[in-house]
């Protein structure tokens, strides 16, 4: 655990909700030495969303090569109100609400310079290991991964925009013309705020695929939608019937089921394309040749760039819709117990989230 | 005037609306030589929307080098119901409602091969002459142009698709991220079909600017569209102020302005697109050292190509309602007094159509 | 075999290479029935290609669902010279030397009219069952797909255009910048006509892979090409050598190996594309999560679509030189020897040729 | 002047080719006050090309709004030799030799971070007024502006990266297909570069225009292209010549003529591009209906961005070879007679450089 840090006031608050090692949680002070620079911000965070990797660093102490050994901060889909602002902060303003991107990348490095600066191997990304998430009172973040919500925007919606913005990136990566028609495979969170930006993408119609009656009445709400369950009909049946033979424009694959990418091709029309958002635990079998006879484009996105303030400006022209998704939320005080329930995937949940002002 | 067709019985209703010459319009018979060839469809018409360019011939006798020479059926914007189907063709039946692309091009010219058939200088186009147009009771027409109406799409509707397909078409040209904010400088019919499109397309907002408060209104009740009176504000203040500084990513040209073309980077985002739709009368002052700033980039479109499908299933998802710019209806037999009064350019109307149903 | 045709002449050459079934070839007179129209010209074959299919054909009866039920000519990579033209034929007079795109779409298909004719099923393609070939004496080919060589293009670079049009297809689709480094897995003909469409297109520098040193020793002296023979070195590590660490931007897939497409995306750089050129046997292992950390483009190419001219210009002006690569030349007389050699996959050999004059 | 920096050792050479005021140029001693950062190199400069612009500011004293109000050294194409790097420098040694990219990006400004960093307005570019040129002997510049040369690029190639790129980066923004028929309006220094980036980005062939015939003679020898006389014949005929009617994909406008501008989509073909790169004094006339009937994209270049490492791979292997454009070199002593003979627009100069030593 740090020391007490130079800048943290006498009387502040210092709970957070610590993963102190596979599948052991407090919610108990913890500090962290943070220093406010010149074009940074120091937020107060009043709404967490709980992620699946937030739960999944509860559950198995790690993803991946990611391996929580220090007692780690969790969350980070966050909003809050910026409280304090360094010297040389032009965009935003104390008392401002703002949600906040999670990764800091190196501003030099070179996938940084040429934009792509999610796939900067340097980028310090909330809640994996050993950066601190923002379960917490506060924290300092540069303003240039800092974004002002206006007055439609709600804390809670604010929270939201970083699930989202996986959904959207998918979706500016797949370039799809106005009035198309996409796929969505799984109808968990990632696959729905995927048909949200879809259909606020300029999709005239998702056709989403799931084996969960429960979670496809969820999808079908949200717009132009057409459920199918795969467990009772084959995807690609219903897709040659919702588009007279031809196929969907666009394929996005948000289950990482390789079950799904062993036919990933066969709903695709001529000129298609196919994007890879969940991740598979293993490398799959891909048709290369059913991907040749339609000049298949396949895209893979990795986390989001450049996404957030197009997120908040679609929330705050009602373009899209976040409140459907939100379906319980807790006060900090209970996050464990939050926690407790994420761990068991409860059925009807989309998204948790915890509100910090106690 | 042609000779009575081989394939024309007895009793046919041949009654059509006749540009005679200039300012001279007539309700009279005029019979077409048609033959259904094995790929073609017999179309009975239903409606008929008045474009610009039909009242453009009536009261100017010409568009650039398009003279009309000899007697023209006018009508280019139109739906109905097929009435008969050729030996070869399988996604049209007996029965099927239907919308029309006005544009037939040669399937072996260069242009049309690579997927541009709308360049093809071959193009045969309704109402432009020496090509009649539609106002009259059936036309033959190829399957390849003829698009299946579904339930949810009127015929009304239907004869919107053709001025929609041209904002459709501009969007698609733009390939905008979605949550992008679009300006659309003019709120004539045009304007407003774009102000649809770039909706339906992923914009999160639209600015749209005119000197006319009337239209803007219209144009405000569309959805997430913020109207700019530009004879009491500068467009570039405006979008700067609703874009925190940074501009727009696309600016769709409606008006054919040359007053707007002169500072059409003004308003715009580094990178940023603008797209030329509305067709200035002549070459106007454009500032290249204004777009190399930002280095912009500048789509002109003609037109549309691939756009109608889309167009259709957007009407049919609900994703976009083109019910308020349909602001007038004639029955067929008044077809000559409507053209009358849309020569005045009437206030308040956006689109008028001709129900050909006696 | 067909009924001796209305317009064959008297004492016409109709000796053609047949492959009567599986195994058996004969080089025998046989009757094509053709009959020009009005925008298709007849050719006489002057040089001919020998394709890996073409041997498939030969030494398996079949390729896929592509099985050989009746005698059929071989051939599909052919130049040759205009004897006659049809009615309104305009860009093509008899004397013209020319090649051609052996693939005919119908122009009214969907894939067809959005620029993919490539896609089209109904395709007619030579030498795929049941359409002949063109090892004969001549064939009526559409004007549309029958391309004017200017003098420096000789009859056997012609010949090559076909096979290079794939390689310039795949170039095509990755859309990288001038001055990129490119990898081409494969140094077998396909790869090796994508080695000079890289470099044509813009490669700074071609790293090929392949596990023959013949074969990397003739790529080798194409360009700016470094051969990697990948029985003893990794090639991502070679790629990391030669780009400072930083990946290829390119990776063409020009062997169909199973064992390339597991570890396909570890040199490649981030934000970098993949093209599948070769086609794999069967749905290859294919790591999703490694296409992710770099936002891989993976795109996928069949045969080729509008790119014939272009190949053209770049013979004609020196910008590709395919000689290098045709190493054996036969006259027609021995072409059933020629693909006998052929069906051994002789050492040294990349592209045989047939001369039709006798 | 700036005071003596902490930094300057004893002995060393300070002498700079300082702009004391317009028309006033002087070799002389010139202190710069610069401290090694731990991302930064620092640079002993080798051979400094003369611009066009820096010759502007001497004659001129102000390009636009930026203007000469204290002394400043010129010079921005430079190359040179690592002589210090910074504590966190991992890509360049001492020893190494390089050439740098003059324009130092803000990097959080919102167009960096999107990858434009060639657009934030807070470039620091040098030899624009305030910041200082590099016609000296050494400079502190940052590791990731500063690209290291291999053995097969002189310093005399390694100064020309600076021009180059800018052709290089008109041609990465046309995005054409390798064997596009590609036009150059302008012979002048930038008109070439372009050329010598269009043949290597994939044109089959080059038309460039010009009214001077030794500066389209020096044109046509730089590889496949047809020079034009447009005093003698116009371009749009000379166009359809080559290209059999079909015009060419893409027109690179180096010369910032306004008449070229009036008529520049008349040489093109339907879906073709126009690329400005060079900067008209003033708006000029724009034919937005000529364009609208060829679909025709426009894309406008500021200088450059990413593209000096594609540059100088561009230049070690060979593919594109700038020693013909040198067409002169002084030795440092004489750099103010070099500007005086550069101010006099010299027939027959294209790039005049300086080297350092001595």
């Amino acid at each position: 655990m740090s020391a007490l840090p130079k800048d943290l006031s006498a009387g502040e608050d210092r709970r957070a909700l610590v993963l102190e090692a596979k599948d052991r949680l407090s919610l108990r002070d913890f500090a962290v030495d943070e220093t406010l620079g010149p074009r940074d911000v120091r937020i107060a965070i009043h709404t967490v969303g709980i992620c699946g990797s937030d739960v999944h660093y509860y559950t198995h102490g790690a993803i991946g090569p990611f391996v929580v050994k220090e007692p780690m901060i969790l969350g980070h889909e966050a909003s809050g109100t910026v409280t304090e602002i360094g010297s040389e902060v032009t965009t935003l303003q104390v008392g401002d609400r703002a949600c906040m991107e999670p990764g800091i990348p190196d501003p030099m490095s070179q996938a940084t310079r040429l934009g792509m600066y999610n796939l900067d191997p340097a980028v310090r990304f909330w809640a994996t290991p050993p950066i601190h998430g923002v379960l917490r009172k506060s924290v300092v973040h540069p303003e240039a991964f800092t974004f002002k919500l206006p007055d439609a925007v709600s804390f809670a919606a604010g929270a939201m925009v970083e699930p989202l913005a996986v959904g959207v990136h998918a979706v500016t990566k797949a370039r799809a013309a106005p009035g198309h028609v996409a796929v969505v495979i799984g109808a968990g969170p990632i696959g729905l705020v995927t048909v949200l930006a879809a259909l606020a993408g300029g999709a005239a119609r998702v056709i989403v695929s799931d084996i969960d009656d429960g979670k496809l009445e969820l999808a079908a709400k949200l717009g132009a939608v057409t459920p199918v369950n795969v467990a009772r009909e084959a995807l690609a049946d219903a897709v040659k019937r919702e588009t007279a033979g031809w196929g969907a424009d666009v394929i996005y694959e948000c289950a990482g089921s390789e079950r799904a990418i062993a036919d990933i091709f066969a709903p695709l029309c001529p000129g298609g394309v196919v994007v890879f958002v969940g991740i598979p635990l293993k490398p799959a079998a891909y048709d290369v040749s059913a991907a040749m006879l339609k000049e298949a484009r396949v895209e893979h996105v990795f986390r989001y760039a450049h996404v957030f303030p197009r997120c908040v400006a679609m929330l705050a022209s009602g373009t899209i819709d976040v409140a459907p998704l939100i379906t319980r939320v807790f006060p900090f005080t209970d996050s464990v117990e939050a926690f407790e329930l994420a761990a068991g995937n409860p059925k009807g949940e989309v998204k948790m989230q915890i509100e910090m002002a106690d």
